[in-house]
C-alpha cells in the first residue's frame, strides 16, 4: 500500500531512519549502557527494534508503559523512572515481578512506603541533580536507601535526570554543567550503593565520558523532532504526521493535522517547503514557500512535530514506511497511565 | 467514591457546573438555534446532557465524532463542519444516513465530488468569512451549491466560522467585526439557499442579534478553560485534570499531570493557590503562593487546562463529581478520526 491510501492524520515512521538512529545510538552506548526511554514512542514494536540492537533494559514513565512492555515480552529489566503512590498500579507492577525484573524510582519516605506496601522488591533512589522536579536532595539519598532496605527492598542504585541541560547549545558549557550535575549523583551513589548510576537523555547522550554514569536513559533519538534536531546529533527525523490537503485558497491551504494530532508545547510543527501559519484543533494553515506551487485538495503532506513524545501519545497506531510504501503497522500500545 | 481514590491524571467534571453551563446557553440559544460542537468534549454523555437541555442538532469536526453520536443514539441532525476527501470515512457516514440526518461541509469541487461519490445526500457550503482556514470565497458559494445539486445532493445552507474573532476582548469592536463577517455569510446564503445559516463559537455566542445566523456552533462553553474564562461569559469552569502530588522539595512540589494529559497550545495550565513553573511529559512543577502551606505527597490537586478541546481528546474517560464525590464515569468516546 502507498501512503496516499492511509487515513489521515496518522503517524508515519521511516523504517530505515528509525533503525539507523537505533543503530547509531547502540554503537555509542551498547547493550545495558543504554536504557532506552519508551515514553518517547510508547510503542512496543520500536522497543523490539531496540532489543534487536542489543538493549534489554528499558526506562518507563508510567506503570502502563511497564505493563505494556511486560505484555509484549520486551526487555528483562524495566525501570519506572518516576514516582507514584498509586497502590493499585504499584500492585499491578508487583504482580508483574514474577515475569520480569521491575524497579521503581523513589525519592521520599511516602513513595518508599507505597512501594513496600504494594510488594515492590526493587527500588532505585531518584536524586535531584538540578532540574526543579522529582528527586531527593543528594544528601538525603543515603538515608532513603537505608529506609528502603529496612522495608526489605533491594536498592539497585541511583538515577538523576539533568533535564535542565538538554537544550544547552554550547557544548563545552554543557559538558561542564553535566559533569557538575553528575558529581552530585556520584556523591549520592556513594551513600546509596547498588549497581546502577542512571542519567541522561537524547540532549546529553554524549556527555558522560569521565563520569560514573553507567547507563543513559535516552528515548527521543529513535524518532526525533524539530527541537532535538537543533542539536545536530547523528540522528535523523524518522517520524512525521501525515496529513491530507482538505482546502485550498489563493494564498494558503489547509491540512487535516492539528492540535489533536501534534504535541504543541514546543510550538508549531514544521513542513518542508511551506510556512506554517497556525494550528487549530483539526487543521494547520500553511502556505508554500516563495515560488513553490500550491498543492491541490487530496495531496499528502508530511508534518514534522516539534515534540515527539506527546505527539506519539495522541495516536493509536503508526504506519511504517519504506519510501512511500507502507510495510507495517505498529500499535502505539504503551499509551496512558 | 471520593476523588482521593481516582487514578491520576484524569479529567474530573463537576456535574452541577456542566449542567448549569448547558442550561445557561440553552436559555440564550434554545433548541435548534444552538448546534453544540462536540469537538470540545468528545463525550456522548455530555452530548446527552445537551439533548436533555433541548438541543437535537450537533456539530462535529471528524467522521468518528459523527459515527460515535450515531452509535450512542444522540441527536437527529449531525453536521460534519469540516472538509474531507477520505472516501472510506465518507462511505461510513453515508451508511449511517439511514439512521440519522447527516450533513457534510464542502468548500470545493473536490470535496463535493468526494461526498457525491460516497453517497452523501446532504451538504452545506462552508464559506470563508475572514479566518484563513477552510471555506470557499463568498462569491464562489453559489456555483458550488449548483455543482452539488447537479450531483443530486441537497444543499442545506451555509456555514462560516469567524474563528479569528473569538478572542477579541473589546465587545463593541467584536460586535462590529462579527456583523461584517456575517454580512459575507448572508450574501453567500443568498446565492446558495437552504434553511441553515450556521456560525459562531463560545467566544461569539452572544454577537448574532441582528444577523441572519440561525444556529450557533458553540462547544467549549460546556466545560470551559482558562482562555475562554478571560471573556467573562456566564459559564463557569466545569473541568479539571486531577493530579496527585508525587514529590515535594523545599521550594516546589511536583504533580503527575503533564504534557500528555493537557492541551498545551494555549500555554500552561493554572492551579488555584499555586504558581505553575513548567510542565514536562508526565509532571508539572508548582509552588504554593506566598504564605500557603506546601502540600504533602499524595495530596490531590485540580489543574485547570488552558484549552479544553485538545485536553479532553487525550483521555479515555472522565469522572463526574458532586463536590468531591464521584457520581459517574463518562467515556470520552468520540476521540480520533
Amino acid at each position: 500500500m502507498d501512503i496516499s491510501r492511509l487515513p489521515t492524520p496518522c503517524p508515519v515512521i521511516d523504517l530505515a531512519s528509525v533503525q539507523s538512529n537505533i543503530a547509531a545510538m547502540a554503537t555509542i552506548h551498547p547493550g545495558r549502557s543504554l536504557r532506552p526511554h519508551v515514553k518517547a514512542h510508547k510503542c512496543s514494536s520500536i522497543a523490539a527494534e531496540q532489543v534487536r540492537a542489543g538493549h534489554l533494559s528499558f526506562t518507563c514513565a508510567t506503570p502502563r508503559e511497564i505493563l505494556g512492555l511486560v505484555a509484549a515480552g520486551i526487555g528483562d529489566d524495566l525501570l519506572l523512572a518516576n514516582e507514584t503512590v498509586d497502590t493499585t498500579r504499584l500492585g499491578l507492577l508487583a504482580s508483574a515481578q514474577e515475569k520480569t525484573l521491575i524497579t521503581v524510582a523513589v525519592d521520599s519516605l511516602a513513595t518508599i512506603n507505597a512501594a513496600a506496601q504494594a510488594g515492590i522488591k526493587n527500588v532505585l533512589i531518584d536524586v535531584n541533580v538540578g532540574l526543579p522536579r522529582c528527586g531527593c536532595a543528594p544528601d538525603m539519598a543515603g538515608s532513603l536507601a537505608d529506609a528502603a532496605r529496612a522495608k526489605g527492598m533491594t536498592v539497585r542504585g541511583v538515577m538523576g535526570y539533568e533535564g535542565h541541560l538538554m537544550m544547552v547549545t554550547d557544548r563545552a558549557q554543557k559538558q561542564t554543567q553535566v559533569h557538575e550535575a553528575m558529581a552530585l549523583l556520584t556523591a549520592a551513589h556513594g551513600d546509596v550503593g547498588g549497581d546502577i548510576i542512571s542519567a541522561g537523555g537524547t540532549g546529553t547522550y554524549d556527555m558522560f565520558k569521565g563520569t560514573s554514569v553507567n547507563e543513559v536513559q535516552a528515548g527521543s533519538y529513535a524518532l526525533m523532532d524539530t527541537q532535538y534536531a537543533l542539536l545536530h546529533h547523528p540522528f535523523s527525523q524518522a517520524l512525521w504526521i501525515l496529513g491530507t490537503v482538505i482546502s485550498v485558497s489563493p494564498k494558503w491551504c489547509v491540512i487535516d493535522v492539528g492540535l489533536k494530532s501534534l504535541g504543541m508545547d514546543h510550538g508549531n510543527p514544521t513542513i518542508e517547503g511551506f510556512n506554517v501559519w497556525f494550528c487549530s484543533d483539526e487543521h494547520t494553515t500553511i502556505a508554500p514557500l516563495d515560488g513553490s506551487p500550491m498543492p491541490v485538495v487530496g495531496d499528502r503532506i508530511r508534518v514534522t512535530p516539534a515534540h515527539v513524545d506527546p505527539t506519539m501519545a495522541m495516536h493509536e497506531r503508526a504506519y511504517v514506511l519504506d519510501g512511500d510504501t507502507v510495510v507495517d503497522e505498529w500499535a502505539i500500545d504503551l499509551r496512558g497511565w
